[in-house]
């Protein structure tokens, strides 16, 4: 029953239980999906869940699995497959199929090249409307997606696209080049798989056309795919800002888990022990006065939360493409400017509770300008930081939350307990 | 010289423009956009800059701008326009656009209906393909992105679809109700737009019918209005995630940016005074062994770092709908032992660290075990506070962050000086 119940599924819907079953809860689904394999799942499945089902099937049920998959998804699938299988899967395709794979793994997964599909329809210019009608009434069917038939030289140049919906309106007579648009320029392969979701978002795109450099003809990409590459994008940053990379699986095994997130506590580890090492400094004032013990959390963590604002915000602007040279001064300045109005604010109450708590004005003082001061810190570090790390080719979000911290806490423990040292002792 | 460059951009390409601009340089750049003013830019400007937009336009602008935007566009900027601007834009509007509009605002934003255009192109089963391929002939221009017709009964009941993939490759003798489609089930205008984009997702679709309560065809989604869903809900749990909530424009005034943020450091500083508040209880004890006031930081942030990664991951698995009363317990024990098995392999180092520079084995210990302590609660508290904001109707991704940090600093602090108050003093 549980089989046929899953049958009636989507492949993307079969491939979404999986990833929300617990892994041992897993074991059972495996056998019900090898029974009523559909190939489409392993390309709507996360890539930890797909290298375990690709491990699942023998290599004759992958060989069958290629025949049905989409040259893109199968450029995908195959280098997760096993070894044995890889070269099952190469020899079982045909001529026309080889080329075409060998086409798309060329390029990177995450460019144009490595996100089209070589299933697009082409015309040339010369014939007419109703010549075209006829040959698409040929083929019969079309490719999902297919929302315009692109329109080539007799070389496979690209030369312009013809939409469906102009196709079925346009005068039967016209020629393919009289009706064609020349609206959408050819992406060439090499492009980031992000710019090519940015052209698709901003222009609405349903499907585009790839070029290499001639600007022959390659393949096509489709809005479905640039979903998935937004919608991963969009994941990652929010999981690389917390210290999570790559942890597709919720499930993944507890060793793999463990190892992938200890990398980043052991490196937090060393950025708190660098704050300690700052409070250690004034090991003397605070045993002086024990209330400075007490209070230099709220310094501290003032700064990481106000830093982390500051951060999310650049992080966001830089995905977006909205931050350049033309900007940055005048965002950082905005950044300092807003920090200072909620540090100035947040230092009348911060000095008021620490005065009514330990009866010392000069201590609420000491406390406000220090978060003056740290959110001040934490607006430059926020700005900068995600920069810096831009710059040095890295990912702004991964790092940037933890370096950040380091600075607000380094400052915040540093000047609070200093400012105390110089003033109160 | 600008203008000209500016007019050759695409709409969306001019909004992404100024939203890149200082607050500053947008003076200028408004005066040039109002020149040549294109009234798709509204509806893809972010919410704070399309409300100043629709300020600096005149009623008369406005009026004119309505009359070149989708119905769901219309119904997005509606609200957002200045009072007497509303009432010339309705008084302007033909009967058929006025009542489609009230269709679309009878819906909340972020529904189906909300999301709806109501441009389908519907045909009716008992033409036949011929007979539509000569209506679409004299309709002469489809709507964007029309991938599909829509077929209906007499009485406007959503039936199927006829893919035009289909109708350009069919028999033209068969009738519309022969070779149309069954799999495109029409949604309730009431469907929730995160429920929406799922749907499109998972489906790989490109446009769905939506109906009311009775199954009569109200219009339709369009896979770009998703694409554009898709991306605010990555935005939006970012920032959420960091403390930035609504802040969509990254150069708006000051005064608007520091309001919104400083609620949010606001709330922190609560939590930050009730983590001082448990140090406090230990002052005796930090009079005592300065060490303890320079290490308490370290497992504090250890188990603010760790807690946020079980956060970030459950906030995802929500939000992709793969967490529920099924998988819940086997994910917190899951999360549990991946906290224990790096708090027991850092708990080495920790104590190793501690013991080298306070030359106390003792110490080394305590601050060991405080450590996996804290990892176990971070386990704990960034697998059960997302679900319990949710539970209680409210988004996991804001104030999740804070709660976590509450429940670790508190633990931190509290656990490693209360052991080195009973074990080492
Ligand atoms: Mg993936
Ligand atoms: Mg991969
Ligand atoms: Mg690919
Ligand atoms: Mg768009
Ligand atoms: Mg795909
Ligand atoms: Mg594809
Ligand atoms: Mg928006
Ligand atoms: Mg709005
Ligand atoms: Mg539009
Ligand atoms: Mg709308
Ligand atoms: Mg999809
Ligand atoms: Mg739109
Ligand atoms: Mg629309």
């Amino acid at each position: 029953a549980a089989g046929e119940r899953v049958a009636d599924l989507h492949p993307a819907e079969i491939a979404h239980l999986l990833e929300s079953l617990p892994a041992a809860d897993r074991e059972p689904a495996w056998e019900v999906i090898r029974d009523r394999f559909h190939a489409d799942v392993l390309s709507y499945l996360n890539d930890d869940l797909r290298a375990e089902l690709l491990h699942r099937l023998s290599p004759e049920e992958l060989v069958e699995a290629a025949q049905q998959l989409d040259i893109d998804d199968l450029a995908d699938v195959l280098p997760d497959m096993p070894d044995a299988a890889i070269q099952a899967v190469l020899n079982s395709l045909d001529d026309q199929r080889r080329s075409r794979l060998d086409t798309a793994l060329a390029y990177p997964e995450d460019s144009a090249g490595g996100l089209m599909n070589l299933d697009a329809v082409t015309v040339r210019g010369n014939i007419t409307v109703d010549v075209v009608l006829r040959y698409l009434r040929r083929l019969g069917d079309l490719p999902d997606a297919t929302d315009t038939l692109f329109v080539v030289s007799r070389e496979g140049r690209y030369l312009g696209h013809l939409p469906l919906s102009e196709l079925v309106t346009a005068e039967p007579g016209l020629t393919v080049a009289e009706v064609m648009r020349r609206d959408l320029d050819g992406i060439p392969g090499e492009t980031p798989a992000h710019d090519v979701a940015k052209r698709f978002e901003h222009r609405d795109l349903i499907s585009a056309p790839v070029v290499d450099t001639d600007g022959t003809l390659l393949g096509r990409i489709t809005i479905d795919d640039v979903v998935d590459v937004i919608r991963d994008e969009g994941e990652h940053s929010f999981l690389s800002m917390a210290g999570v990379q790559d942890e597709e699986d919720m499930f993944a095994p507890v060793r793999a888990s463990a190892r992938r997130r200890v990398i980043w506590l052991g490196l937090n580890m060393v950025a708190a022990f660098v704050a300690a090492r700052v409070i250690g400094l004034f090991e003397a004032s605070l045993q002086q006065a024990v209330a400075l013990a007490v209070l230099m959390p709220v310094v501290a963590s003032m700064g990481g939360i106000a830093g982390n604002q500051t951060l999310a915000l650049v992080i966001r602007g830089l995905a977006l493409d909205q931050i350049g040279p033309g900007n940055t001064l005048k965002l950082l300045r905005k950044e300092i400017t807003v920090g200072l109005v909620n540090g100035l604010g947040l230092s009348v109450l911060i000095a008021g509770v620490a005065w009514a708590w330990f009866g010392d004005p000069a201590l609420g003082g000491v406390i406000a300008l220090a978060l003056i001061i740290n959110l001040f810190m934490a607006a430059v570090a926020g700005t900068l930081i995600p920069l810096l790390l831009r710059r040095l080719g890295g990912d702004p979000a991964l790092g940037g939350g933890m370096l950040l911290m380091t600075v607000t806490d380094v400052t915040g423990f540093g000047v609070f307990l200093g400012l105390a040292t110089l003033l109160l002792l």
